[in-house]
């Protein structure tokens, strides 16, 4: 598969959300409220409209799927996934680790992904079926090796966000680790893209939180999968699990 | 109290730990385990030491107190209390949103605290009794108004972290409050002198990682106090409440 075009348009993307969202960053005054009680900001909706734009321009065929405003084009072969700014919560707090999600998904399997700091200026970028492939800002980053679950640093943004049994098999897996850190939304990914974590666990994703993560980690030659050790494909449930080395995948997968 | 000499020396010292640091941050190929399992590393241990040296030749009376190299002079009036890299989980992870605390105790009391980020180049350094001093690389920046609990963006870096009566007491006011994130470590204090969160909540902390907290909150205008209401000194507890505006300090009180 042939990406580059859409490479270069997944970076023109990254770029025009990049400009709405920086002006906004701590300088918050007010804050929406959704029924759920996640914060979402002005910048999240305008970053996605932006994006949503240039999609219209440049991709009028293929469909869309944004965490602000919803699909269309379900039905397309080639659909974009956009989360504006992963990791509301880090972006309200001022933390310059959320993130702008971008992913092409081909037939339902996430083919691209990219992951764009835009306060620090970082951005990864990868595909799958293509290793090494990750870049952070155009320089190739890989996993690290991790013999065993023992060994591994665990990254989860919140266990408040699991369900009863996921956070019971959660909570053996983290027993079962060398360390687990809390926070870090979409951020977790992409280090464990450049070899500083070992492992994250997450459930009750949405596929605008994790479609763009997958071709990532694969293209920096981790693992992700459900928690089954299934492709996260369109339509995936959203309990996600991704590791450095498979070694330590199979081990969590065990005790999930 | 005249302090300018103190900044001065804080800064330098800041400026040490910080070109020490830097190096290792996103290298890690290895990481120490301490006998309560919290990740330190090389880079830890080296950037006490540069500061040691820097103290020892320009306040050989000053008392020192650091996370990894122990204290010493505790009797004198005058205590540097350093901790090279507050949130070393964070450091591990490649987060960067880890700090160099650096705070000068007299007499028992915190008046100047400086939290620096290394890597993003950002520094913020407050002055107890003498308010708006909290500055972000020279620019003022104070606390945000919240008028009650139920408005009020709570951070604490790790639920584990609380004992079990603290974790009742920590859940109680995170019902009652809007948003709770986690992760953060020191970053989170400096986002609430920023005015980009309202409230911070932690347990069993020890004096370097609060002790240069205090004056940033207290220089931005928030307040910051132990768990019951009592101003940190050194030998307190741990326990810390800080908030932007006094009236959710009240209230989180209250709760605790």
């Amino acid at each position: 598969m042939r990406l580059e075009p859409d490479v270069i348009l997944a970076n023109r993307l990254a770029d025009a959300a990049g400009e709405v969202i920086r002006p906004y960053f701590r300088q918050l005054t007010s804050v929406e409220a959704k029924p759920d009680r996640s914060p979402v900001t002005a910048a999240d909706t305008a970053a996605e409209e932006v994006m949503r734009r240039i999609l219209k321009q440049d991709r009028p065929a293929d469909g869309v799927i944004g965490e602000e405003l919803g699909f269309e084009r379900l039905g397309a072969g080639r659909i974009w996934v956009l989360d504006p700014i992963d990791g509301t919560r880090a972006f309200i707090a001022g933390r310059p680790i959320f993130g702008t999600l971008i992913a092409l998904v081909v037939d339902g399997q996430p083919v691209l992904g990219v992951i764009d700091q835009p306060i620090s200026g970082e951005r990864w970028i990868g595909q799958i079926g293509s290793w090494p492939s990750t870049t952070l800002n155009g320089r190739r980053v890989q996993v690290r090796p991790c013999r065993a679950l023992a060994e591994a640093h665990l990254a989860t943004t919140s266990p408040m966000l699991f369900s009863r049994s996921g956070h019971a098999a959660f909570a053996r897996i983290a027993r079962a680790s060398r360390d687990t850190i809390l926070g870090g939304d979409c951020h977790n990914y992409a280090m464990l893209a450049s070899g500083q974590l070992d492992l994250v666990m997450e459930e009750g994703l949405k596929v605008h939180d994790w479609a763009a993560l997958v071709p990532v980690v694969a293209g920096a030659g981790g693992v992700m999968t459900d928690w089954r050790g299934q492709p996260l494909r369109l339509g995936a449930m959203g309990a996600v699990l991704a590791a450095g080395d498979a070694r330590v995948h199979a081990e969590a997968l065990e005790r999930i």
